[in-house]
């Protein structure tokens, strides 16, 4: 069926064209309240919707931002893409991709092409540079809370992932392990490479032995894939990069009637919600995801007001939180 | 900073503004590479952003259609908007909201303003009936998850509330159990409604007696507050609305010594991923998360073919998956 036209309207209404569409778009006031209604009354009998996006040429009253995340499936990003439309401006909208690499790649295209003023990204890019200078030639802010490092054109909000690897190596070896394994994603990206690399130095300093057990993906069903592997590696505790891994992992053992902490301790990473709430409850590195998202924001929405300040960064504090899953040896 | 404008552009690639326009909306082929190459030079180098919105009124080349959640901090809302980008047709475009309530009303306005051919409706709505009809009249599609019971002007698909309520009451009464607590949501949507309902009934036929503890939402956080208050109750069993709930109230029991299932039994509702992988591993009625979001998309994306076609409403079974949070008291 043909949509309904202004034509429809002002043919229903009786009136002419320019009265329906300065009632429509309410500069109606010197007409009577009865011609008003009747238009009102006639677009709703016809079903006329005003063309999106002739409209918005006019009067685009809000500013679009995106976000890209590589999953929503994670709790992790489920609580950052909360956190920030928790924080969102009156006049700022929100539209939220999912995707990594080539993925994560496009979906910028189609945040350009639907008119974003902004994009944080959580993502790991596949062409992080490219990216990074298409948006800027083109005035479109961009943060990054990845690929941070060498990414000199976009800003940049991250937890510091170096320092998180420390921590948990450093909570271990005060525990008395002497033998662990670290479980991680086999596409290590930039934060995982470092929270990985950060964990074996410190380890090496002390001269624990780390083996490594390579996983599929971040999630859940990789950690527990992983327990047979982590049972026969004689490691008396395991790091994982994340704590979906640590929680598959710890469900892995229990089926192998391995208990945590008392056969082998488990530290994650992220402190997302389920971490407490875990039996045992999840020694991890906390990550403060709602200061990650605010940060974001504020970097992106002072970018698109001043295109021209200085870029900023900015490296969030990580602690390590202590729960029942890790155990000391002495 | 000025935006660049297609004169810009122009000026400094020494072309005519047609030239500038064909070249960039790929019809350029009469034009030398040259001079091709030379537009795209120019382009980045001013920064030239066509304006989306003029541009996609002229080809728009995809459809845009939303999903409102009520948040997507909760894995089930986080799976179900995952599972609709996995099954997303190549040329439809998916705006993500979130919102319960009065704001989800308002992120229907918000998507119908973006141009929104049709908008899936996971949250409650505060006035169902308007949306809907709204909506119908004005000829963009509507598929709800929930307010399905009297919504005619919108195609729903859901799970089959009662029955998974039925089938919990069913699994306790046949283990013993007889003093059950019911922990729900203070403010009931409609699904949550037809759970507490038919477990109630279930267990009133069976005469058995069920206590209520209302709570605050439906978080982790809130069924740890419940602890308390469960513990006290001389139930032998608690049936969650859902499976935050339950875990919440089994990390809240832990706290006050109290085993799962040893103490007291838990049943949740929905069995994301964490239900399996908690630790002990939670019995909860499975929602076919995946088929309720495909079902969803393929209702819409058939209004949006035809406006005309009958009212679809679909209702999908729920199983009760035993796991070792219930226990036997025969």
């Amino acid at each position: 069926m043909k949509k309904a036209s202004i034509k429809d309207v002002a043919r229903t209404a009786d009136v002419s064209i320019a009265t329906v569409s300065q009632i429509l778009n309410n500069k109606g006031e010197r007409f009577s309240q009865a011609t008003r209604d009747r238009v009102f009354e006639a677009r709703d009998a016809v079903g006329y919707v005003p063309n999106a996006n002739a409209r918005s040429l006019k009067k685009r009253d809000y500013t679009l931002i995106g976000v890209i995340v590589p999953t929503l499936k994670l709790p992790y990003f489920g609580a950052f893409v909360q956190s920030l439309r928790d924080d969102l401006p009156e006049n700022v909208s929100l539209s939220i991709m999912s995707g990594e690499r080539e993925a994560a790649d496009e979906a910028v295209d189609r945040l350009v092409e639907a008119g974003a003023s902004g994009i944080i990204i959580v993502s790991q890019l596949a062409e992080p540079e490219t990216v990074a200078q298409t948006l800027k030639q083109r005035h479109i802010a961009m943060v990054v809370t990845e690929n941070h490092a060498n990414l000199k054109d976009a800003d940049a909000v991250f937890s510091k992932d170096r320092m998180g690897g420390r921590l948990a190596a450093e909570h271990l070896i005060a525990q008395g392990h002497e033998r662990v394994v670290l479980l991680g994603n086999q596409v290590f990206t930039d934060n995982l490479t470092y929270r990985a690399e950060s964990f074996k130095e410190t380890m090496l300093e002390a001269g624990v032995k780390v083996s490594e057990i390579t996983t599929h993906n971040l999630s859940k069903q990789s950690g527990q894939a992983a327990a047979m592997a982590v049972s026969i590696s004689k490691a008396t505790a395991a790091f994982a990069l994340n704590d979906d891994l640590a929680i598959g992992l710890i469900s892995g053992l229990a089926k192998l009637n391995w208990r945590v902490p008392d056969d082998v301790s488990v530290v994650g990473f992220d402190d997302t919600e389920y971490a407490a709430f875990y039996q045992p409850g999840l020694t991890t590195v906390h990550q403060n995801v709602s200061l990650l998202a605010q940060t974001s924001l504020n970097f992106l929405m002072q970018r698109i007001e001043n295109f021209q300040m200085a870029r900023q960064d900015i490296a969030i504090d990580v602690d390590l939180i202590e729960r029942a899953s890790t155990r000391s040896l002495k």
